[in-house]
């Protein structure tokens, strides 16, 4: 049984993430975590005719992987909850539609992993779900051409820009068995501290992280120090840099745990993607690739993860709306 | 504790909607449901400078009367599920920005009315939360130039083509307390037989229908003849009828007890919509404002609601992709 702690943390017991998967394209393949991930994409397209095709088989490709890991069949799962960045979320539609398994769309943008995570931990705990999924994808160049230009246009990016990640993390989720323990799930509310610069998602999502992580250490009164470490989503170095001060101001002090997905999937400065890696399969695939094999072999015994969302769209941005932005956290730990 | 019933449902217990609201906009206001409504707005545009503006206002206004019909303040509310059918979900995410709420944003097309009360149900029954809040929307303006044309456009509307609903639902579920109680929650799986008309949703979105209508008769040993009514969100004329033959196969014959929210909400010769009403605003303003009375005053006591939803987006209908579709299922009952 679900058990609220304080206002925004959920504590649940005993659900196990039993399997995890990463489906990654070319650019991951040769950043730091390459090895981590169980499939390295060499063609952006992955084979297919449009870059949203590729992005749904980027979903398929990983729940595949997390399922045949776990040793289970598509019939053994529930349900699944999975979201993308692509409008209305054909990312995941498309990419799970032929598994024949009861799905629940998620909208979270780039908080996407942590948020469907959560919530399917939920189901777990509740017994409305024996065994459930979470998948999650972004890829680079159906991004680019949805939020900003097509890729043809070459166009400039801004220092403060951050690289959509093509990747797609999916996870198994049951009752009891081996694996590392979704603990508990913070679920957070709408931040809006006015940025404006839709090139600078650090900056906008900083704030949501900071409210996020401060309540779930108000609300179980935990320390930084209690954690082998505490991942964001994709702050990249400038929300990375503003989420150390918003905190500081909250007195909590977290440099020495924390580490940004978005920083740890690419080689910043040698692979040219400025302010680090984005979009929802960021996350996704670091946690289900290289986060989760920390915890499996005791490296990591006891995190946090935090993933940030945008809530913004080009159209929100075009009438003038500010950048608003949403975390949601989950603690993972070995028992 | 939520159990799970067969398949693809999950029974719950004593989960009540305390209140819920609907506001809708001027053609709506023109229609047979007028007086159900909690508030009709004669402007499109609510006095906002945009039809995405608009529609936010019209979840804001929703949640803000649910809350207080309920006798509620914003700070009862744990966690709020939303959705809408803009890019990026924005009519959620700006709508409800100001609430202060934990925020899970929710993905399903016009089937979101049903998603977003069902993942809460099971939210509220498993401890997750105490009292959680269900909010959708859809707007004619947004939609039609998302998804379609500009308005100023002036382009010509297909037979089959239904009118998308200004409009939205919102919803306040506790354990215990007065009121309509959701018993089940039939989550769909993702359904494709093959429609390529993005203008006939109705014939995209009735095998999603069948298939879990089917689903919840199957998993509960129910009949038709239980229920006083068997609603579904939008499928209009061209899809309910083809709803009765798909399930006459299976042999399940529902016409008795059947009614369609896009039929109800307006008069479709009169009011010249086509195949009548449509977008996830239809079946929540139906649901929040009409239904929830007729089972508060006692008329009907026992209800399906089976919002169905069409997983496309401009983008995948350009590429080729089928109009796929799904639909969720609850058990409304009073007791």
């Amino acid at each position: 049984m679900a058990k609220r702690i304080g206002k925004q943390t959920v504590a649940i017991d005993d659900i196990t993430i039993i399997s995890s998967a990463a489906v990654v394209g070319p650019k991951e393949a040769q950043g730091p975590l390459a090895k981590d991930f169980d499939v390295c994409h060499n063609d952006s397209l992955l084979g297919e005719e449009t870059f949203e095709k590729a992005e749904s088989r980027l979903q398929s490709q990983a729940l595949q992987k997390a399922i045949s890991k776990a040793g289970r069949k598509s019939e053994d799962i529930d349900v699944v909850f999975a979201g993308d960045l692509l409008n209305q979320c054909i990312g995941s539609s498309f990419g799970l539609m032929n598994f024949n398994i009861p799905f629940i769309g998620m909208y979270g943008a780039c908080s996407t992993a942590a948020l469907s995570i959560g919530t399917a931990a939920v189901f777990v705990d509740s017994g409305a779900a024996n065994c459930a999924a979470a998948v999650t994808s972004s890829h680079f160049c159906s991004s680019e051409r949805q939020y900003r230009f097509p890729l043809e246009y070459g166009s400039v990016r801004t220092p403060t820009a951050q690289w959509t990640v093509t990747g797609a993390g999916a996870f198994i989720l049951c009752k009891g068995g081996t694996g590392p323990k979704v603990k508990s799930v913070t679920f957070g509310k709408i931040e809006d501290l006015g940025v404006k610069d839709a090139n600078n998602m650090g900056a906008a999502m900083a704030p949501a992280a900071a409210s996020t992580i401060a309540a779930y250490f108000e609300d179980t009164g935990a320390a930084p120090q209690d954690f082998d470490a505490i991942y964001t989503g994709d702050l990249g170095q400038v929300g990375t840099d503003l989420l150390h001060q918003l905190l500081q101001k909250e007195g909590l002090k977290i440099e020495k745990q924390h580490r940004d997905c978005g920083l740890m999937i690419f080689d910043c400065e040698k692979q040219d993607v400025h302010a680090g890696g984005s979009g929802c399969g960021c996350s996704a695939s670091v946690l289900g690739g290289h986060i989760i094999k920390k915890l499996q072999s005791g490296k990591e015994n006891n995190i946090l993860f935090c993933a940030t969302g945008a809530l913004l769209s080009p159209t929100s941005t075009q009438q003038g709306e500010n950048v608003i932005s949403i975390a949601h956290l989950i603690n993972i730990k070995n028992r």
